[in-house]
């Protein structure tokens, strides 16, 4: 198999995912559980190294091209967040330190907001793919994950955006709080009717939380049901905070499944157009789009 | 020192706590971690020997009072919820299984309402010692705690309750979420500002918990003042789904510093007057009025 003339690099906090390519055409792809989390600056060359030495020519220099965690204050070197409005690319590609020659290694930066302060580490590459992808869209993008974002896009730039604590709480409410002896499974009409309550009265969060717990104790409710409503509920919560995001709006969704279908069927029933569109194809495509932002010289002429 | 007449327990999921009296007295305490979330059915009674053992007369069998999860279906013996509307004590008793002759033990059941679903296990102690010390008391009752409760008495009865899942959030946020790296400490004016958001927008909760992290990435803000916003949006949510509670009543607290007191501030600003009564106290008060319900022939007469 011949080598990759570039590799593509999602580096997160858990987890690290690697794939080298010919043009837009993916070779190779490997993965670990070398997260940002876990690693000091000096571990990342070598837990880059142990997923792609094998696919290195000692002929020329391959660029690495890395979105995510690995760009922040932690992480390999940090990729300051450029301020919006501005296109989800474009800022300069930062330079990561590396002792193998074999590698070029740039990283993309996130983006931030000052009013309300919030910030974005590795969706920029995605929404840049979806651009690069879909020229001139207009819109509202929605990707869900472990903190969610909803993305007002206009004019090629991110106008504004916000992220939600959503996925994160989910995953310590069902797996670490007293709920995880009543939510396993799923169950579709479970969803449904957490979406809606989450919906209309978002603010009885706290108590609904706890009244799966006491529903699970009294009335034998299934866990599959449990699990579900959760979800429901805060996605509904999360929905009816984001409603000026997708009033009136289509949303474009960049995620990956259950996820990703779990909101678009809660946008559904609130009569949402919603396109869905892969995380990891966006991902490859913006990733892609950053290297056309490298200088000529660090772009070996394969093609 | 004379032995105790009866031993009082407060057993929780992670702690368990004991108190030896003489009647209303308290001549001797000790507490360990060995809550009942660590401890097989079997593990029950050694556990409280480990705390209590040298405090027992060979010369008569020692009454303890239990409250708790120590109740629940994974406890020592499951003392099965009492339907509200009724008063917090006075269903039976139930006696817990012993090898140590020298002990009777008896657990005090908790209570569930239907709609909307929920529990109490171990407040309905408190409440029942509150009472006691306030006869002929109506009103609301708050009980902040892991999982706080709203509680409506009214002619000597619990008439509805609702629990929130705040304090258990909150320990799950600033402990184990991404927001343990933006907070640490404490700072009142912080605390007030996360209660009137909370309270004011309560729907917005999920963006809110970002914007903490945000902020503490962009701004460098103050993790004390990242952890008390914390804080205040959960119990400012929390108030305002709580608010046919409060709403144009007295509240009686019943907790333990600094929790009770925060929540005291909170309602302060919503000028809703507030007494508080120290939960333990209240604990003790209500397990010598379970006492009460014990036949005679437990009683061993030492007064």
């Amino acid at each position: 198999m011949s080598a990759p003339d570039w590799i593509a690099v999602d580096w997160g906090t858990s987890h690290l995912r690697v794939w080298g390519l010919q043009g837009d055409r993916v070779l190779r792809q490997a993965a670990s559980d070398q997260g940002m989390g876990q690693l000091a600056r000096e571990g990342f060359e070598p837990a880059l190294l142990a997923l792609v030495a094998d696919w290195l020519s000692d002929a020329q220099v391959t660029p690495v091209l890395v979105c995510g965690m690995a760009g922040s204050r932690q992480g390999w070197v940090e990729a300051p967040y450029r301020a919006i409005p501005c296109p989800p690319l474009g800022g300069a590609l930062v330079q990561a330190p590396c002792r193998d020659l074999r590698l070029s290694v740039h990283v993309v930066p996130g983006l931030k907001q000052h009013r309300p302060a919030d910030v974005i580490r590795g969706e920029e590459t995605q929404i840049a793919g979806f651009l690069a992808q879909n020229p001139g869209w207009d819109g509202v993008l929605c990707l869900p994950g472990t903190h969610s974002k909803w993305v007002h896009v206009s004019a090629g730039e991110v106008v504004s955006f916000q992220t939600f604590l959503t996925g994160e709480m989910f995953a310590l409410l069902s797996e670490r709080s007293v709920l995880r002896h009543s939510v396993s499974g799923w169950d579709d009409t479970g969803f449904t009717e957490g979406v809606a309550q989450g919906m209309e009265r978002p603010e009885r969060l706290l108590a609904r939380l706890f009244s799966i717990r006491a529903e699970g104790l009294l009335q034998a409710r299934d866990p599959a049901s449990g699990r579900a409503r959760l979800s429901g509920l805060l996605i509904g919560a999360e929905l009816a905070a984001a409603k000026p995001y997708w009033l009136g709006q289509r949303v474009a969704m960049i995620g990956a499944a259950p996820l990703a279908q779990h909101y678009a069927q809660a946008l559904g029933t609130l009569s949402v157009p919603v396109t869905c569109h892969d995380a990891t194809e966006m991902t490859l495509a913006g990733l892609a789009a950053a290297r056309a932002l490298l200088p000529q010289t660090e772009r070996p002429c394969v093609n």
